[in-house]
């Protein structure tokens, strides 16, 4: 069983990109921006967003915080996005989510500028990625196409099941892995609430992608000997031996799959590392407006 | 088994149409309008655009027909797809596709507001859609949904599987039939030309939709008794018995497979006849600005 290390993978690419980013600014060109707008004081929101401000460091890349407190009106909101879609010096940026009830998430993720929408979120992103044609891809499923690619693990053929349909990881990831290249050209059936038999669709899966938010939901069992595990869960389960007060769990029973599979990826340090890995590939990507003029 | 009458849903639908457009008329609503550029004179295109002409008749509403030669030029086209969009008496149209080789689709597809893309080919439709937002399905998913709908067969739960991925049929279907809601809720598999099993995925269906272009590929030891059968296939076989030198065929061996299944759609008179119906949903949805304003 190979360990998929997540964060050894995540850092291998962030050196790539800052070497990138030292070559372009050599030549004279510009160094690549992100901004972030940050609402309110979410503790996990926090994180993330010092998390992003810091890969940003890692790869050269200039980084703006803008925050506004949780009674920032919708209008205030739409208005600092304008204002980030017509900075020239902005080649991307994001809107940490979740927002506070009184705005609309999808109102403002469709007010950012797709050309900027590092995050993918925008439907031009969300309907190119089906498509097939260049676009920036969310974070997390691109993370889980980085960890493919950089362990060479075969996927054309194979049988690939996503447990979860959310539009931020289970979607995508379903449209992603049957497009016609590497990593792709899988057979893939999703599963959800409503399947009666995930036991059975699981048994037959060659690469398992789980996204349900169910800690340990995948047992060995439910495994087919030599099969590859993605873990994509990240629930937040209380462990009072913490400082923290919790500790993160993912949706694998991961001690006893562990002995079962031929790649595993552990929560945390698997997918997670490689989210805000793959943000800084689409800046640098946004930088060198490589997808859109 | 249940032979599935495309035609006759589809004149049912339209009739309906017809009957809200009269009311709409009738209290003083404008009547919804849809335009459809012709390049060139593809056998298949002009009958296409002929039958949507005349559904547009038969649902009361007005139709602009736009020729252009196949020696048309990109900015020629583009410039046309612009006035459309500016045309406030135009609700929707349509690009009738393939396109002569020197014009780009997808550069045409893009140019389209969206808002008009009664086609729903334009990236912010298939994303909305793949998010699970209101817009505009393209014409044969959206069929096969009112098949579905029409003869009230169970989706939820249900193991569907798609052969083909598609940007037209296979991908859009498998994002639709995962969707939370009715049709939808199923478990789909999506198989394809990298498919080392489809036999063995599709003896699992209890739904199959079938768009692969391949004329009988779906034989009766492939179908579980009892399954759904839809045939999206509609590759044309030289047959010298007919006027046209060619009939249609499915992608399903009818004969063979009518005897085992529940419910199956045939070729022609199933899936087909839905396509324009669909178009015409479509278009009624813009001319109520349903989906958007």
């Amino acid at each position: 069983m190979t360990l998929i290390d997540g964060k050894a993978v995540a850092n291998a690419i962030k050196e790539e990109i800052a070497q990138e980013v030292a070559d372009i600014v050599a030549r004279g060109g510009k160094r690549p921006h992100l901004a972030a707008i940050l609402v309110g004081h979410d503790g996990g929101s926090e994180t993330y967003v010092k998390n992003k401000v810091l890969a940003c460091e890692q790869c050269g890349f200039t980084s703006t915080l803008i925050r506004f407190e949780d009674d920032v009106t919708e209008e205030e909101l739409l208005s600092q996005v304008e204002k980030l879609n017509n900075d020239d010096d902005v080649d991307g940026f994001i809107v940490q989510l979740p927002l506070p009830r009184h705005i609309s998430e999808q109102k403002v993720i469709e007010a950012i500028d797709y050309k900027k929408d590092v995050d993918g979120f925008h439907p031009i992103n969300v309907g190119r990625m089906s498509i097939g044609l260049p676009c920036y891809i969310s974070a997390t499923p691109n993370g889980i196409l980085q960890l493919l690619k950089y362990y060479n693990i075969e996927t054309s053929g194979k049988k690939c099941v996503v447990l979860g349909r959310s539009n931020i990881v289970g979607k995508p990831m379903a449209q992603l892995m049957m497009q016609k290249r590497y990593p792709g050209d899988s057979t893939v059936t999703v599963c959800h609430s409503h399947t009666p038999n995930i036991k059975e669709e699981c048994l037959q899966a060659d690469i398992i992608i789980a996204a349900l938010g169910q800690p340990g939901f995948v047992t060995a069992d439910m495994v087919k000997p030599g099969a590859v595990i993605i873990d994509v869960g990240t629930t937040r389960v209380p462990d009072s031996t913490r400082k923290s007060g919790f500790r993160l769990s993912g949706d694998v029973d991961f001690e006893n799959v562990a002995e079962k599979c031929s790649y595993i990826s552990p929560v945390p340090g698997g997918v997670g590392p490689m989210t805000i890995c793959s943000l800084m590939k689409n800046t640098l990507s946004a930088g060198k407006k490589e997808f859109y003029k």
